[in-house]
């Protein structure tokens, strides 16, 4: 690709992120010695094929830059693989040695929630590994470990993924005894670097949305393929009784109790105090987290935005979705990419 | 009864609460004329069949000093009743005028989380009322209510409580949804107003075990025999699937990080990070909200008061319990008094 940027006497006026590329270049032109290229292109297949490579928001991993300044810092491959056995959150590397080590405690403020801190040669100021997941980090880590003890050429090459199988999904519903929540609505037509942390924010919500209504998702994650989107839910609360219980205000909060009482004279059961609050026991509305979830969905755009949907998710919703539970999601594993990912969902990578 | 008590000068250098009783009597010697005599003997009985006579830990009510009071105040018990139907909580009733009206909001600060501030006569600082629970405030409200609508000779007559047929127990569980965990030991020998307030304890704490372990308590209650204590709980959740997820340290703190991971590395599915911290999956000792209880209380009396179980009832637990589960229940409405209270608990008093 040909990616057009402004040309900078120093980064001190930066107008675009790509306006830092120049930079690095005339940086690595110098410090990357020609040998490391090899170990570079090394460094990045092994990423790559693990599904680290690149500082996307899709992936979240190290950038190319990133593994370029890793090698001219650890002189190669293998030895940083090794260095990265000992590396904890927090790590500080800074080829040029912008800062001596009683800065790293103020680094580590400042870079805050940022498992690798790689001071970028061409700006102090900045982490050139910002965007590595810490969850990435770790694998990274986990990798280093397997390649060490066990060398090989498979590290460098494209897994096979298998299709889960039907009697596979069954058997893990009734394994773990858990339920599976299944979405599907159409991909939103934007770019992923906006498409996956609003597919990650959609997912939080929908979490707190089924908690709110006492609804338990212990895992969540979601599978983007060519023309959908998939979000799956596993919950360990997913069937709650008729009766719920509402907790009202503090009872010397008058202004509240008397909006309560309102609320809910006519529909309760019963109201009474609990040492200091109002309670109230009522009819639950939705009693399994499936029927929530399509109420909670099924609003007008505006309603959707308004409860903290993304836009983009939001506009597809609320022209359709398809929602599934439990044995109903076998219907999608006719989607190999779906079910491929599936499989990924329930043998979760292992960090340690 | 003879209670024995010191004799006093004033009330500054009071020794035991029962010194206060011959300064009551003096004000009220003074204060309560003749005719309010019957007002003072009608109000005790309102209260008293309808479980709100009395300041003791058991009942929580008004005390019959706070009656004599309540009547000298109002100049009679249909004043009273009239006049509480406009109570809100943080009400303040000043017989002899010691504070201001501006004074009410300092008063409010000083008998925080106190429903009625009854400033007593013979002691500017004390509020005579400091027993009552909110609960029994909102009653005496509502009986007042009730009664001024359709005065009836019904209000001072024992109530007549039905036990608890099986059907209704079983009509019960089905309609609600709910589960109910019933727990039997001997009564522990000591005062009710030990006993009670040791009782409410305890069930907050068992609430508390049952939620740290996921499951979900809604209502809780406990009924003293002549000889044994029972104490139920209605539970929205209380089976859970095998997997169960344990959220672990947040990744930065390393030492907690390690802790975390040594201690699951053998035991979990998978050990893995989400956002910034650690988690594991693994496999759930207790299922069923009655495992989880029954293996909790089947301690050694140390382990029950280390794990802050009242010590009259963690010696009691100690020497054995008996443990119920839904229709398990039914042998135990055979106990008439444990039936009568059972339907007390499904069949709560509505306050509004």
């Amino acid at each position: 690709d040909v990616v057009p940027c402004y040309k900078l006497e120093s980064l001190e006026k930066i107008k675009s992120a790509v306006d830092r590329t120049p930079f690095h270049v005339k940086y690595l032109e110098k410090k990357l010695k020609k040998k490391y290229a090899k170990e570079v292109r090394l460094l990045k297949k092994f990423l790559k094929f693990n599904g680290i490579y690149g500082a996307e928001a899709k992936v979240q991993g190290f950038s190319g830059y990133v593994c370029e300044l890793l090698i001219i810092h650890y002189k190669g491959f293998l030895n940083l693989l090794k260095n990265a056995l000992k590396w904890e959150p927090g790590m500080v590397i800074d080829l040029e040695k912008y800062y001596s080590k009683k800065d790293y405690r103020e680094l580590r403020k400042r870079f805050r929630d940022q498992v690798l801190i790689l001071i970028d040669p061409t700006d102090k100021h900045r982490n050139a590994a910002a965007a590595l997941a810490p969850k990435n980090f770790f694998k990274f880590k986990k990798l280093a470990k397997e390649f060490l003890e066990n060398p090989s050429l498979e590290f460098f090459k494209e897994k096979e993924e298998v299709a889960l199988k039907e009697e596979e999904y069954l058997k893990q519903l009734r394994e773990r005894e858990t339920e599976i929540l299944a979405l599907k609505f159409s991909k939103p037509k934007v770019v992923d670097d906006v498409l996956y942390p609003q597919l990650r924010k959609f997912n939080e919500r929908i979490s707190n949305i089924l908690k709110e209504n006492e609804f338990i998702v212990i895992n969540k994650d979601f599978f983007v393929g060519e023309k959908e989107v998939y979000c799956v839910y596993e919950l360990e609360v997913w069937r709650l009784p008729r009766i719920q219980k509402r907790i009202g205000p503090n009872i010397f909060d008058l202004e509240g109790s008397k909006r309560f009482i309102e609320k809910y004279k006519k529909q309760a059961f019963v109201i009474t105090v609990e040492k200091f609050n109002w309670v109230a026991e009522v009819e639950r509305k939705f009693k399994h987290a499936k029927e929530k979830l399509k109420d909670s969905l099924e609003k007008p755009l505006e309603i959707l935005l308004a409860k903290g949907i993304p836009n983009w998710i939001a506009k597809e919703l609320s022209k359709g979705f398809e929602l599934k539970a439990g044995s109903e999601v076998l219907d999608w594993l006719k989607d190999f990419e779906f079910a491929k990912f599936l499989r990924r969902f329930f043998e979760k990578e292992k960090l340690c």
